[in-house]
């Protein structure tokens, strides 16, 4: 089978990506962005690696989509509006043409549902499972950049779509899903969809802006993301299990299974939005999400703090998880 | 021995390096730049592995150091004032609290020498050797970007510094050097330290912003990078190898050995600049050079293309170099 050079690999395949002309066609050791946004440029990283973040025999395509996706997310939650990214793509090996266009393909449909381009980045041989490090900009909205530490007591807690779709997802990649027998084909596929195919919620800017105190995306479960949420808002939080948003396949499995709603607590990969939104804000918000196309949900109120969210049962009774979410290098 | 979580590395060891405001203490999922250079961002990434760009069992402070310096490496060249730097660490375990000293405290004295600071990243679990790929912005300079792409046939071609230190400094490292026995402890030395250490020719900013036609780093050997800068100036080049200038420790390698010119030619990691200067303003550049402090050496000329640069020998007569330079999955 035919391998890429680097030189090749970019020029053949990277190049075309390169559509902003900031990227310079990628023929330079730099990108110039030029006419920078009026409000500020929201700047943010992150990385996606094989064996981690998505599976070694995922399509590059898939894996190169998840990542765009996962950086959008985060832009999407500072009510920034896609600009450009730089990519630094470590492989083990020269790519065959086969791999290089799923890859380039995966990254195109990307561009085009974010509305973002390629500006610059760097190709370099990995040692092990190929990865991929994204930085992504985006025009910050008037108000500059939604904080993650603006919550206030009495402030509407809300989410964006269903929570605990990809975790449940990875559980079936994993083949250790007890809820499996509980699940039809349609929704087994849609829970393993959801875990490749995050849907960075860009709609929801323009209500975020205007209305949030604070927000962030959730992408290590809505408990550590949650607590984080209130450390940096030096506040608490309680919330509602019962009010937390889940689709269809997420409600059977959790039908299925007494384990799923811890589950949809902590698992990571919902790259939904989590949102803080003062009480006069609340029905404007949810009307402004209606009208994006995208639904949020009250699940909870901002507390006093500082403090640990509170996640409450049916009963009334606080539950105790046993994981909260998910931390890079735990002690 | 003690080591930490993710949230407590970057509590302690990263967030006091973000001390630009753009940063937000790292306390949000993303940096907010504002105040932005009126003449444009200069934007470029590089990462390094261990195992790859540097020893596993080098200090971890030595390669963030280096790390920062190479991407730094590229703004310089582009005559861009560092700004600001997004970084992506990859670790296969928890740092221990001295690897996380170590670390923090290389990148925070290639902050101060370059005038950086860190905006934002993430951390993320690598499978196997350790890595940082890093995005780093400047301010550009008022004619923009200095381009790869810009020399005309005529132009003089310098380069700062001196090359094939850290090349040579690579060799004794890999064991392999046939030239160690003719090298004073003290160019041993020398050498090893310009591998692990490169030196940002930040202080030549002016000059190639005022008088270069075209200009890069050499990060892949002077024999590839100028072929690159042929290729995009639609170029060719005349170099005279004996024109080159090399270190004492360099000049006393070569002279205990044949293959070292060739190492100096094709090897990496030099990080110098290589400028095309058109003639009527080759005396200031050298006279700016002069007075930065960097001594800047004219190689050759650039001739009409395109066409892959000829380096010629003592004789006059044509180099034939077995390996052109580094390049990421040779097929």
């Amino acid at each position: 089978m035919s391998r890429l050079g680097e030189i090749a690999f970019i020029a053949e395949y990277l190049a075309p990506l390169a559509t902003h002309p900031a990227a310079l066609g990628l023929k330079d050791d730099a990108a110039l962005l030029t006419n920078l946004p009026a409000n500020g440029l929201v700047v943010t990283a992150d990385a996606l690696l094989a064996g981690a973040h998505f599976f070694e025999d995922d399509d590059p395509g898939d894996a190169a989509y998840k990542a765009l996706a996962t950086n959008i997310s985060d832009l999407a939650a500072k009510a920034a509006k896609p600009l450009g990214y730089m990519l630094t793509l470590a492989l083990a090996e020269a790519p065959t043409q086969e791999w290089a266009r799923r890859f380039a393909g995966g990254l195109s449909r990307a561009q085009h549902q974010f509305g973002i381009a390629l500006l610059g980045g760097d190709t370099v041989s990995a040692r092990g499972a190929w990865w991929m490090s994204i930085t992504a900009f985006g025009e910050a909205s008037p108000r500059g950049l939604v904080a993650r530490g603006g919550a206030k007591p009495g402030d509407c807690l809300y989410v964006s779509g269903t929570l605990g779709d990809a975790a449940l997802g990875l559980e079936l990649r994993l083949g250790r899903a007890d809820f499996e027998q509980a699940l039809s084909p349609e929704s087994r596929d849609f829970l393993l969809k959801r875990y490749l195919y995050p849907e960075p919620r860009l709609a929801l800017r323009e209500a975020l802006a205007h209305y949030a105190s604070a927000a962030m995306d959730i992408s290590d479960g809505l408990a550590l993301d949650l607590s984080r949420m209130c450390d940096a808002s030096q506040v608490s939080a309680q919330v509602e299990a019962a009010s937390i948003p889940v689709s269809a396949a997420a409600g059977a499995a959790a039908a299925g299974s007494a384990g799923t709603i811890e589950i949809i607590l902590s698992g990571g990969d919902d790259y939904e939005i989590l949102a803080a939104v003062p009480p006069p804000h609340a029905s404007a918000f949810e009307a402004a999400g209606k009208e994006a196309g995208v639904c949020v949900t009250k699940i909870g109120v901002v507390k006093q703090g500082p403090g640990a969210p509170v996640f409450l049962g049916r009963d009334g009774t606080a539950l105790v998880l046993a994981a909260k979410g998910f931390e890079h290098f735990s002690k």
